[in-house]
């Protein structure tokens, strides 16, 4: 297969866009796909002070590392979740990314706070995965506001944005449907949030890196039971292949049309009343927001004798 | 494995229910489904006068056979299209079936009406699948509300409802989505529509229609080109293996939370305004309707010398 700019031997095939590429022209392809991104939806322009929530993966090292190369002001943030034997790693290849790149690095540290991640499993029976993400984004908005940042952008790639949309399909969960979108406003409390890579597959974005030399965390997270969302992404992947450039029709459409009817339920119900949480002011609709209500009980927890995280 | 009820040997497994039945166990477990459906969506009652649209299939024959059997006031409807090989062998097995279990029957024919299935998709360059079932469901409706019927049924099951919600919603097609139901009201110049299997699916009405011994029309229409909806089902398939009992889920969620958004949207948008055609009365957006313009369009193409469905 050759390059379809260049005729040279391609290394990339793309048949969604029926297309291929040699590295370079790939990565021109993948620069136009995020600028694309940035302008349709309107992420940020070139004065605006970008926020990264990097994890040390392909997708945010690979955004972290388009979005310098297109010109942006950007800062890496890691949320270090004191997770024996991988958060340290993570930790590690993501200093020597940014040191290389001469990019500016924000670490939060969430057993600082008293939330690191095994003392929060210990303390509680919620799925630790469900309350770990709470924690995160918890400290990724703050760190964005506090900090002055103009927006918060992830790494989400098409395939994770579809395989969510998809699962908030199967179960017509109004208020995530109502919800979701690769740009949320800054309001109440939130600080704006984009996913740039929206419109890139995660083997375009594993092939970004993996063609730009990145050295990026791998390791599953060693308390994940395997991602929930495995099941959908083969049955999307088998949709995709039988005709190309489904999953971005599915998402694309669910944008432009989709979205409107759940918001207009949401608004003719009326969403749920946010106020800042009495302890951290982060917006809540349950008073103590939960990231507080996790922190008091690892408090308590530790406070405890036979504390369950101590056995 | 054994039946579920009396221990006897089973012969239909399903996952789905977590169960198996002997052929008596299994009547019993489909008459519960069908009757739960009628009373669920509040169908139709003992008073009602029900025409069911036969296709001479497995779903529409069983469907017919099962309401009589619970007792109901049924009439058989069967629209001869007129395809050579394939509407005369369709009738045949029909006329057959209801003739055995004394069953009424009525029949109209699309070419007495100038609408012969072959002579359409000659006069036309429309795709011929959609044409036909537009005409069809005229048809159903103008026999329902002509001859004084309450209630319209017919044979869609679990798997057809899936499929078709699963391509809406991949195409976020929102005025199908807030029309797509196992019951729509009678108004508006239309007829009160139900679809009592929908709760069954189709490897269930496949060991109903078998084990009660129909003899039904299999042999796929000559002009159809492939179920669009194949490739879905397929997909929908493996979903319910990972997940038994999830396509079921998927539909009754639709149509407990997510269908509401759609309606709101039409709502909040004002939805199309119907009128009776100018030439039948039937309802329509368009003035004169597509079946009337479609008749039209057949009568045109008869009365030129080299009408294209003479060459």
């Amino acid at each position: 297969m050759k390059c379809n700019v260049c005729k040279d031997t391609a290394v990339v095939s793309l048949p969604s866009h029926n297309a291929g590429f040699c590295a370079e022209h790939f990565f021109q392809f993948f620069s136009r796909q995020v600028a694309r991104a940035i302008k349709d939806r309107d992420m940020f322009g070139p004065d605006d002070r970008i926020l990264v929530a990097v994890s040390g993966g392909k997708d945010s090292l690979g955004l972290t590392l388009e979005l310098q190369r297109q010109g942006y002001d950007v800062t890496a943030l890691f949320v270090d979740l004191g997770i024996p034997g991988s958060s340290d790693a993570a930790r590690r290849r993501i200093e020597a990314f940014c040191q290389a790149r001469d990019i500016r690095l924000t670490v939060k540290e969430c057993a600082a706070e008293g939330l690191a991640i095994p003392e929060v499993k210990a303390a509680t029976t919620r799925p630790i995965c469900a309350a770990c993400g709470r924690i995160k984004r918890h400290i990724f908005n703050r760190t964005a506001r506090e900090e002055g940042f103009d927006v918060l952008a992830t790494g989400h790639n098409l395939d994770d944005e579809v395989a969510r949309l998809f699962a908030n399909t199967l179960r017509w969960d109004l208020s995530y449907l109502a919800g979701q979108a690769p740009d949320l406003p800054g309001e109440g409390g939130f600080a704006k949030k984009v996913k740039p890579l929206f419109r890139l597959t995660e083997f375009e974005t594993a092939n970004y890196a993996f063609l730009q030399g990145i050295d990026y965390h791998v390791d599953p997270c060693p308390y994940s039971t395997g991602a929930s969302f495995t099941q959908h992404k083969a049955l999307l992947a088998d949709l995709e292949h039988h005709s190309p450039g489904q999953k971005l029709a599915f998402y694309k459409l669910f944008l432009r049309q989709g979205r409107a009817a759940f918001q207009a339920l949401e608004q003719q119900e009326g969403g749920a009343v946010l106020a800042p949480c009495e302890r951290c002011a982060s917006p809540t609709a349950t008073g103590v927001c939960v990231v507080c209500r996790l922190r008091e009980q690892v408090a308590r927890a530790g406070a405890l004798p036979f504390a369950k995280g101590g056995r």
